[in-house]
């Protein structure tokens, strides 16, 4: 008879006896095949309840380590010849986890939102609005592409902001840019060649690639991409920056905007992803019409994103597809749950209809207007500010700061980093070449203070000393 | 001499004659390499000043229409060979969205959540509590994986719920399971052999289908997915509910789960995707220990989501890595960024940390209890219950109603539908075979008080008397 000691146990009866006779199976003590002691006996050896027992026995039961035979009793399965096979080799590795610490002082290498910047207040009010108006919308899930009543908001502002006549439906609604670029990579095929920009966005050649995507990169002149480079490279989809190039801050140009359509145009396979991803925060004066308004023949997939408008932890972006695409993505990708929260797609919409999101983009692009000119100022006025040449492009959220050749060198980049400055050169964002971009720095001024600016230029003035 | 009507324009002058020209360039009227007029002379000529030329030259020049050649003047770019091949096939496409208007009165296909049943009040006050207290985590960008802090709570979560001892860093946070599943199969090679359960859940097969993934299905018998058919299949990666099965409920018994670990450990590129999608709401009792938990050899990753748990339209899920893909995450995929909102990350960290989550799991657990009774009692004692028999299984969020042989065939399931009830039957389910399954319908009651349940009988006993 199976014997258990019951004095001292924590927690339930029922549980100590389960683990034990489970322990008991697993350790082979208990053959399979045997009998367990009948509940009545059971209780009264061991002077337990009946109920206690049967309480265990199912649990046994429902795991599968011990079954019944009607009007017979328990019986121990056959669970071991299985286990030895497996329980042996326990291995056990460390988890190395990429270190989250930054430990420069100066970052100057991407844009992020200072919480001073993010409008807290509305955007509680709004969540909270939408929390006690929007119930029932709340729980109810969304179409694929997104809330509609976000993806018209979104519409009116490419209307007002972009001079872009779109119709929500072409409108997508994704958690980020790097989600969307799977969804596209999918609609359009993976088989095919995609070629981004060279210099470019690194990051974007990482995705691809591990998406198992055969990506190239293609070589930019003064209006950007060049189309004999998407023929040497045999382009079909081109993945461009054409409004605010990353990082040259190149526009292209009208000209090379036709160039790249009627290339698009030579072959049913080809076509063009414009990203636009700094668009509210560009040039003042009348922004440039996107390649998508003036593709006439539905080649352009127009791609943009809340994370500069807003900031990069709303993870909210949307692309606009050509009228074919977007009926393709209703037809073969309309089972996909739509990977953004309906709190957040309803917040966004009420704020966008409210004008907070207008108000917030003139505000910011006030702020960086007066960030740049302050970091350029403190520059200027700096001491080695005549080692400096700064190339402005179309404004946005960055510059380039040439340095005086000879002293912008490698090695000079190795200084800054050792003295807390993070901060990347052009050559930096080339897939090959760019060894002429050394001396050129990107300036992600964003966060950057004049006060900051003024230390990282005493740290630049004491390395140019050494 | 160009020369352009100035009355009667709308708006600024300078885009009047920004676009005047434009078009004459597109047009062809405006010849490239054409000199433009002075603009002291066009401006003298039309009446207007030249700071508005001025303007309308620049944003020309800046989008490329028109370049200067330094003291001599304005002249028109050469953009026209290229645009006359794009412009002429102007393509219009309709768009034709999937109608998303329910025709069913009564849904028993799926199990949402209903508005009464969400923590609104609670959820808005942490959220607010979040807004005000944490701005500068916020805005501060997730690592890959998501925040640390849920993670560690959904670590404390699963050892106080479900006796998994994990280490937050194994945990990887996404904005929804399908989400996830995409991340697994980088992880785990695209070229491996997925095999899913028969019957089992469709739109995991059009997901893997759909990302170029060699998928199969396996047969199951009473205590779940078959080695055999493992074996038969080819199968690299099981990817199954073993806890509890949708849609029939099966719990894998221990004897199983081991030859499951067994058969994963026979080969290194064996793997098992173990879906928990429900565990919050199954039976009362202790519940089964997870694969995860008795792995002895990382062959398990184990999924799970909060859309059972709180509401399909907040998309966060988890996974729990083994040690070493968790160590292949973070050296190849940890540039990616998370998609979930750091807002709703925050916030759910807090709801499970301040013990909401708990509270709400216990309440909506009694909810659903009561809720199965109550339609399983008016089903019983309705007029024709005697043609049901309920299949129970291991409850969860639905039940089996097995309809008697003859009446519960295709015909009935069709004028179930033509009257307003969106039902499953078991048969959906199957890949292939299934055909004496056409009589055992799936009832997801999450949503269906015993009112509509006497609705939905009502009807049942129509149509059968037709």
């Amino acid at each position: 008879m199976l014997t258990y000691d019951f004095h001292n146990i924590n927690g339930p009866i029922y549980l100590y006896l389960y683990n034990c006779i489970k322990k008991d199976i697993i350790s082979g003590k208990l053959k399979s095949g045997e009998k367990l002691p009948s509940k009545r006996s059971f209780a009264k050896n061991n002077g337990i309840s009946t109920i206690t027992i049967q309480n265990a026995y199912d649990q046994l039961v429902s795991e599968g380590y011990v079954f019944t035979l009607p009007k017979r009793g328990y019986y121990v399965s056959e669970i071991i010849n299985s286990m030895n096979t497996v329980s042996k080799s326990n291995i056990s590795y460390d988890i190395h986890v990429p270190s989250e610490k930054n430990e420069f002082i100066y970052d100057l290498s991407y844009n992020g939102t200072d919480p001073e910047n993010f409008p807290f207040s509305v955007w509680a009010k709004v969540t909270r609005d939408v929390m006690s108006n929007r119930k029932n919308d709340l729980m109810k899930s969304a179409p694929s592409g997104g809330i509609r009543e976000l993806r018209e908001s979104i519409a009116n502002h490419l209307s007002s902001f972009r001079g872009m006549i779109v119709d929500p439906d072409q409108i997508i609604i994704g958690a980020g840019t790097e989600y969307l670029y799977g969804i596209i990579t999918q609609l359009l095929g993976k088989n095919k060649k995609y070629v981004i920009e060279n210099p470019g966005y690194k990051k974007l050649m990482k995705i691809y690639k591990h998406s198992e995507i055969d990506c190239g990169f293609a070589a930019m002149d003064n209006n950007g991409i060049m189309i004999s480079e998407l023929d040497r490279t045999k382009a079909e989809v081109a993945h461009i920056c054409p409004n605010h190039h990353f990082p040259t801050g190149i526009t292209m140009p009208a000209s090379r905007r036709y160039e790249i359509l009627a290339w698009a145009n030579q072959d049913n396979k080809r076509y063009i992803i414009e990203d636009d991803y700094d668009s509210e925060f560009r040039s003042e004066g009348k922004p440039i019409p996107t390649l998508f308004s003036i593709d006439g023949c539905e080649k352009v997939i127009y791609i943009n994103t809340f994370s500069k408008s807003l900031t990069p932890t709303i993870r909210i972006s949307y692309m606009v597809l050509p009228a074919h695409l977007a009926n393709k993505f209703y037809e073969t990708m309309s089972f996909y749950s739509c990977t953004v929260s309906n709190f957040e797609q309803y917040t966004l919409a009420q704020f966008i209809n409210q004008g907070y999101f207008e108000k917030h983009i003139n505000r910011m692009r006030l702020f960086y207007m007066r960030q740049r000119k302050n970091v350029i100022q403190e520059i200027e006025n700096s001491k080695i500010g005549n080692i400096f040449t700064i190339i402005e492009n179309d404004s946005g959220l960055h510059f380039i700061l040439k340095v005086k050749e000879g002293i912008g060198s490698e090695n000079f980049h190795n200084l800054l980093r050792e003295n807390g400055i993070h901060i990347n050169s052009l050559s930096d964002y080339y897939f090959s070449g760019g060894d002429d971009a050394k001396d050129m720095y990107i300036i992600n001024y964003s966060m950057i203070s004049k006060n900051k600016m003024r230390e990282i230029l005493d740290i630049m003035e004491n390395i140019i000393k050494l």
